[in-house]
């Protein structure tokens, strides 16, 4: 991809690329609006329409473009899936440890909690304590209980009205749906499974009284007990053995 | 890109992709690992080589594969570069504002202060406290000051050992090479530009006196004050109004 070097040592595909983004940012685009297509940028740029065909391929599986159905290229959406498959790669090649994507996410769910609490309409605080309402009645069904456990935690970002930290948590998806539906699986004693229920019954309250201290409190007290904190307990004993 | 469709509705180039990160992680690989070739994988697949091509081009973009100089591919690194990309385009294309970015960076900030207290090493504690001087010297060099400001967040997030952590601080790189330097433009006040430095001091100090709580607090102070809470502040009543 980068035999074709250019006088500064980008390569022609690099410098491909810098002209779309560039093109977006001088004509203030947004998300849905068109962009030429590849033969005008590669006749602009004095460049071959092999360059700027694996131009757009690196831009699009970025999400900087959509080029879905093979229509016109537009301006594209983030949703958290290109830092998602960032994420899946550097813990599946063991860059990143469970226990490091654990202390992010804790970090970042606290605050959300703490904005959501602040932010969130009655109609979001309803939905968020019905989620967490489905869990308890879903007790005996741990499918339905992971699902109902995302969705809260989603539901919780949104309220938050933070773009970026609901991609975050987003980005986390792929991890948690393996994570998320072991710990099920693990908390086998009924008293067990109870405290978890009853923690996001408590978050969800405090999400609905408008308290941020609580709410962060509250979500504190859900990673602190969850079987992830058990694992970053491990892990952070095996770095100081 | 997507208008070959496999039964299941995902594109050939999409399969193919998938192919590699299975390969990936079948095979236990970690960075550097050399992977077959495109052909080697279109062939086992039966797809065409253009195809194969693609997909590579996908995952180089995502920082999956490195297939710098030509050569053969390898597992790559992660290095914030590819969310740094994503946020980028995002606030260019006005999909998430300044304002969300820094509540964002001023929570994963508190956080890696305090577990840098808790995790610096004394050599890093050095490297850390020599840096808030060097801003302190630099006072009259803005330059200086903003090269300095950043390598000390940067050697902060080392400390932290978290290296998600790292790699999300990183990925602000882009954007806060514009904001801090302008942040330092507009602090021409001497007794303003002072009151920051002091700040970072503070917040050395307490990173080499290995007090978390008091860490936390200080970066949380250092961000309270900081231009970017001002424009934080701005967009806050703007979502009031």
């Amino acid at each position: 991809m980068t035999l074709r070097m250019t006088e500064d040592g980008g390569s022609l595909v690099d410098h491909a690329i810098q002209a779309v983004r560039d093109h977006i940012r001088d004509h203030d685009l947004k998300v849905g609006d068109s962009l030429p297509g590849e033969g005008s940028f590669a006749k602009d740029m004095g460049v071959s329409r092999a360059v700027m065909r694996e131009a757009f391929g690196a831009l699009a599986a970025l999400g900087l473009i959509d080029v879905a159905n093979g229509r016109r290229a537009r301006v594209g959406a983030i949703d958290g899936s290109v830092m998602g498959a960032s994420l899946d790669h550097a813990v599946a090649t063991e860059q990143i440890s469970v226990a490091e994507v654990w202390d992010v996410r804790r970090t970042v769910e606290v605050r959300i909690a703490m904005l959501a609490a602040e932010r969130r309409t009655e109609k979001q605080a309803a939905r968020i304590m019905a989620l967490a309402q489905a869990m308890a009645e879903a007790d005996g069904d741990k499918d339905r209980l992971t699902a109902n456990d995302i969705a809260l935690h989603e539901a919780i970002a949104d309220a938050a009205a933070n773009k970026l930290f609901a991609q975050i948590v987003r980005s986390f998806a792929p991890l948690m749906k393996t994570a998320v539906s072991q710990a099920w699986r693990t908390r086998t004693a009924a008293e067990q499974r109870q405290a978890m229920i009853d923690r996001h019954l408590d978050l969800a309250r405090t999400i609905q009284l408008g308290d941020p201290a609580a709410a962060g409190a509250a979500m504190e007290a859900h990673f602190d007990a969850s079987v992830g904190q058990q694992l970053y307990a491990r892990d952070a004993r095996r770095m100081r053995d």
